[in-house]
């Protein structure tokens, strides 16, 4: 039997880190791959992620029983156009890797309806503050969601024949809609940017004419900000391909917002305690506090002097617990200070650990 | 001479605090205590926090040379009343620790008008996740700013006498107009616990019937809405007495929501590219990239492998290098991996740590 190929169009690091992934449990299968930039090629190829490399497109579609698009959303679908055109494998399995599903769902079934091929949409949802193939990494989408969005291209067998050519990634797969995908993440991920962004935008319009907005921004101001940094190409692309979901979160957030102000001006001290209060309630209630494949967090908190090697210190005598997290804590603090902040994996290591720092050195211990 | 006696009423995490920053430089001061519950009150008895303590109020008023109210801000502003009727020593200094300052520096004037006392509005800003005299630290206050706000109730020489007294809190005091501070406050601190909670209620209503909601929200998410945690009542007091700023602050805030869903609805993907490329640049220009005491950040990247004490063994290499800041980073992934980030003091140690590294074990390791 021919060696399976697969052909991944775009090396970047979501693209690269899943050509790891599937090496890693198939060693056997080629993997072809295209960048249009030669750095990430030559990255792959070097590195021995991927067995050959075009900066054309089409040179490889009609060898692949798989072809993966990694590439930006707008050219996912400008690829699904042109695979239309070509004379590819039977039953040859074409899937992406979008933020947003239903519009490359919506192309690729106008584009191949008819077609001898299959298609299912997919989100792998993770990614890092760094780019390119140089960035790859084979545990990338350990215990992340890895949605498959099926559709009338996927025939049966094909999400079971994809997650088991993806089994060395580790990831959590799950099949939702691509509707259904795209409204959930609008709320989880595509208006928090807005929202981000626009508070960013507003605090340094309001800076112009208050200076000491800068100097005083600080913890929790940080925290809501920080994604304000990520890149606009991608972001620009996420709202344009998912207008109807995050229009209506912004309409519904709007109605929020006019609701406090009204409770703000009235003085209605307990509405107002309501709103705090709920906010509250659902985020203690939240599977936020969870983690994949962790129940739930299990945190120390220790005051540690501003000295050398103080977390040093404390880490020599955890020797051999395993450590979910680590960070100096800034919560709910306005500026800076040292509250070690250590994540277990069960309350049995968190009780042990605060017992030995108790014992041994005289930080104050608290638990959550 | 007869000793310096202090008043501080409220002794929670704020006012016990301030009395170890006190002692610390001061030993000699005398400090009086006020708290309601018995609780905070005996500890910062037994500890030494304070010298002597009541569960009245007035009882100590007349015997001090400063009081200060760390009680919330209607309690604050009650207090000052109370003061308004007592026999109180010549000249004492009255001061507070309220997040707002407007309606505090108001009642000051209205009820300490004409009598012979001074008042200065004051601000400590920091804070903890833990509360009541338990928590007290006597760093709590290091280099977080401690902002007065002189009226005309604040003699001159009054806020230096405050500096020298409060001199052990390591702290960076400030002086700033009492509606400037709220107006500033507003848009760094009170509006975005408005986002916060706001967005947190909204995700928890959408995953009523969009129950992926829960599980998909992740790092940027979990980011924009920890302060949503926060205690409510002291929120609804900080709404409640600065609703100008923070109401202005909203209506602000939806015109730029209202621009950027125009836009969405336009597909103006030049307009959509701007928004978020300015918001990414206003955040890398502001001083938020930087902290206190230190210029800027200078942060290591390390990939480090999810094993027993992999961070221990990078600590250890590192043995002797201040570390600022160390943490899991989980920035711009949608799930959990592991890439260490450490922040050193100065470029010289974030090299010299970055070979070290790249030396002795086969991480990966970027420099921001």
């Amino acid at each position: 039997m021919e060696k399976k190929r697969v052909y991944i169009a775009g090396l970047g690091l979501i693209g690269a880190s899943l050509a790891l992934g599937i090496k890693r449990d198939h060693p056997e299968v080629e993997i072809l791959g295209y960048n249009r930039s030669p750095e990430s090629r030559q990255i792959a190829l070097e590195r021995g992620m991927v067995d050959r490399v075009t900066d054309d497109f089409v040179t490889f579609a009609p060898l692949a029983d798989v072809i993966i698009l990694a590439v930006p959303i707008k050219q996912t679908i400008a690829f699904l156009e042109m695979l239309a055109g070509l004379e590819l494998k039977e039953d040859v399995i074409i899937t992406d890797a979008g933020s947003t599903k239903s519009e490359i769902v919506a192309a690729a079934e106008n584009y191949l309806q008819n077609k001898p091929v299959r298609f299912v949409g997919a989100h792998p949802m993770a990614g890092s503050h760094k780019t390119g193939a140089r960035a790859a990494d084979v545990n990338l989408f350990e215990n992340a969601y890895y949605i498959f969005t099926p559709s009338n291209l996927t025939k049966v067998g094909t999400i079971a024949e994809m997650e088991e050519l993806l089994s060395g990634l580790h990831a959590r797969f799950i099949q939702v809609d691509a509707a259904e995908h795209d409204r959930v993440t609008s709320q989880i991920s595509h208006f928090p940017h807005i929202l981000a962004s626009s508070l960013m935008e507003q605090a340094g319009a309001y800076s112009q004419n208050h200076e000491l907005t800068q100097s005083f921004a600080a913890g929790g101001f940080r925290d809501m900000t920080r994604i304000a940094e990520s890149e606009p190409g991608m972001w620009t692309s996420i709202l344009l391909t998912n207008p109807e979901a995050i229009l209506e979160r912004i309409e519904d957030f709007k109605e929020r917002l006019d609701q406090v102000a009204a409770d703000i001006e009235a003085g209605n001290e307990d509405a107002i305690w309501q709103f705090f209060d709920q906010g509250r309630q659902i985020r203690k209630s939240m599977e936020i506090h969870k983690r994949a494949g962790v129940d739930s967090f299990y945190d120390i908190f220790i005051n540690v002097p501003d000295e050398e090697d103080a977390i040093l210190g404390v880490l020599e005598r955890l020797r051999g617990t395993s450590i979910v997290n680590i960070r100096i804590n800034e919560e709910n603090r306005e500026d800076i200070n040292g509250i070690l902040q250590i994540t277990f994996k069960n309350r049995e290591d968190l009780e042990k650990s605060a017992k030995i720092i108790r014992e041994q050195t005289n930080y104050q211990v608290f638990l959550d």
